[in-house]
């Protein structure tokens, strides 16, 4: 079989003119691609109708498949169920259905006690022949309508909705579209390694298995692999699903942190809480990042003690009760001073773990013996005091965010190794 | 004069797979809209040649100009040149100053002393009649060519060289094409306003002067707006800039905190700064945010003392001296635990001035009395202690954000007033 031809169209002046940019076709083209389609072009207009009219005229002669985000609005620059319409030679209509759901959710959802104003109602109207397919968060129905020869999915262009509607509705009308009926996914979120090597590793994997389909994504200084398994039925898709993703994580190791949309903070923090532990931070160069990090998701109290921020010398002095002698004969950048901040926070948090930064993040402060870059991280547990020295590149942004993960990874090592320290 | 059509077109198998996002046309949008020439269309495909070649002569037959992004790298995937020549119906030609260069860079830049691999000279290959227009950071030179009625700009699509190619060698000549031959732009950055209101503050403004081009761009919880001054010499262009700067800057009053891509927190640190004085943090629902973005800037050990994250109640009694009756009686999200912290972080800090924030970010833990979004803030200055409640809306990452960026303008609001806190 062919692989059908998949294109997006984008509508909206803000996304043509840079106000906000357009997230959802990456999103959906990494979930689309490993399902084997064939993603040729997307192309993005502004709120204009000739415009709009002619990208679904030109995508009809090309495309088996269309997404189109954005323009289902109430408001007077929502044109595309117009121009569907209009590329489709068919009148518009207003569905009577969708009025009623309207309604409903004006009462209902959004609790209003006024009449629903008039301009709402022009979000049923409809291109004659379309099939509605609804809006599970959203008032603007999302709707598909063939043209030419192409298929095309009419989407609100919010993220929120769009990606629901992506999800549940149409996902599974395309993966029906590529021969198969299931559809199961699996993404193996990586740490510490490149995404040329993570290929590598796994190329022998998937020439064997042709059933899987295999993607990458980077998400600094992440690497994810996705693996898709597209089968007639339930059980064979999650059978192949296993079988592959078993040999991955055989190949991959401990470079696999967690799955399925996990952050790497918080799979250390999961793996804490699950020893009934606790981790401290004292951070200097990092500015509040690491924590912030442990921080960012939900329950986080569970395994988060809480921070000391020793960007001065002197609150880590007073705060930590880093010895000024060290500070002195060893500068704030060094091994001693990382070791007894990592000390300090630990006995005065009474966390079971600390974690200590302290380094040079630029882009100024570097020196012939210590360039910008240079990081000195701490661990101290229940059986002691470790401690890493890491060179790092790329900017103070970059140099942080790297610096925050190889704590967490230092930590994460110590609890995997069973080791104290 | 009829404005000139524009329209961009982006290449690349890792765009088209939602494996990386592109982020130069967004930008560059931004800068181009606000010339009043006139975005139609973004394009983007594949690193297959037919679908670069068809795109390239679509849009010649379309637009005056065309920015075309990425496939000009040494590898067998980087096709764009090719294209680029057989859509203009020429050959290509290596050319021999461009190799000269190459070999340049080589040695002088990359210091190498092997040889310069054979492929790289594949980057000097461009097609016959393209002016060279050179890259100042790279080893893939921009070039210019002419197909059809449109002129095509070609640049690497790192972003890195394609914002300086763009910004240094291609927006002059979009400035001369619109008719004028210098361009000024300053951006107000605003926080404090919905980007709806900005645009009413400023509408009487725009529609006096329209010698001057507004533009918005949304940067939760910022909005900022772009004032770009079009002239045929420099100081019509900065006459006219600042008039209306002037008269934006009187409408917006403190909106306005800083231009040209400061940041938020850096502005109200380089006000701390320059009186010579500092802050300390005392965080406990941000968790490091608002002490991450005092730091995320260079020369912030000017301003930033450091922070206690005390997250748990235990270390908002051992580390900020909050005493247990205050946290038995009221909670930790409380009027009176937000003054303790900031009086606590205060003392202990040395710092001028101390901000604290504990609050209930959710998804979990709100009560009827106390939901999700309800935060206290608390400010401890040279004459005493403020605080202020909020309840804010959002998901855990906003309700976080807003509250870091709610703190600093508790600050700022201090600072300006001249009052003590």
């Amino acid at each position: 079989m062919i692989p059908p031809i998949v294109e997006f169209i984008v509508t909206g002046d803000e996304v043509m003119r840079g106000t906000i940019a357009d997230t959802n076709t990456a999103l959906t083209a990494s979930r689309l691609y490993p399902l084997g389609l064939q993603l040729r072009r997307t192309t993005v207009v502004g709120d204009r109708n000739e415009d709009i009219r002619r990208a679904l005229l030109e995508t009809s002669a090309r495309a088996d498949f269309c997404i189109v985000s954005g323009g289902l609005g109430p408001t007077s620059d929502d044109l595309t169920a117009a121009c569907a319409a209009q590329a489709a030679g068919v009148p518009l209509h207003r569905d009577a259905q969708w009025i009623e759901s309207l309604r409903n959710r004006w009462t209902k959802v959004l609790r209003r006690t006024d009449a629903m104003p008039i301009n709402n109602e022009r979000q049923a109207d409809v291109p004659e022949g379309a099939e509605i397919l609804g809006n599970p968060d959203g008032s603007a129905p999302a709707f598909a309508l063939k043209i030419d020869r192409c298929t095309f999915f009419f989407l609100p262009g919010v993220p929120r909705e769009y990606h629901r509607i992506m999800q549940e509705l149409v996902l599974p009308r395309l993966v029906a579209a590529t021969g198969h009926a299931v559809l199961r996914t699996r993404f193996l979120q990586c740490y510490g390694v490149a995404e040329s090597r993570l290929d590598e590793l796994v190329q022998p994997i998937r020439e064997a298995h042709p059933e899987v389909r295999f993607g990458f994504r980077t998400k600094f200084p992440e690497n994810h692999l996705s693996l898709i398994s597209l089968a007639q039925d339930v059980a064979t898709a999650e059978a192949n699903l296993a079988r592959v993703e078993e040999k991955c994580r055989a190949v991959l190791g401990s470079f696999v942190y967690g799955q399925d949309g996990v952050t790497f903070a918080q799979s250390v923090g999961e793996a804490l809480a699950a020893r009934g532990e606790t981790v401290a931070c004292a951070e200097s160069c990092t500015g509040g990042l690491l924590t912030q990090l442990l921080t960012e998701v939900g329950g986080s109290s569970r395994w988060t003690k809480g921070a000391y921020i020793t960007y001065s010398n002197e609150l880590k002095q007073s705060t930590l009760g880093v010895p000024r002698a060290l500070l002195e004969a060893h500068g704030a950048v060094s091994e001693e001073v990382a070791r007894a901040m990592a000390e300090g926070a630990r006995e005065k948090s009474g966390a079971t773990w600390a974690l200590s930064i302290t380094g040079i993040a630029g882009p100024g402060g570097g020196t012939d013996e210590k360039p910008v870059g240079t990081v000195w991280l701490g661990l101290c547990g229940p059986a002691g005091t470790g401690s890493k020295r890491l060179q790092l590149r790329g900017d103070r942004g970059m140099v942080r965010m790297q610096s925050a993960f190889a704590s967490l990874q230092l930590l994460r090592e110590a609890l995997h190794s069973g080791k104290a320290v």
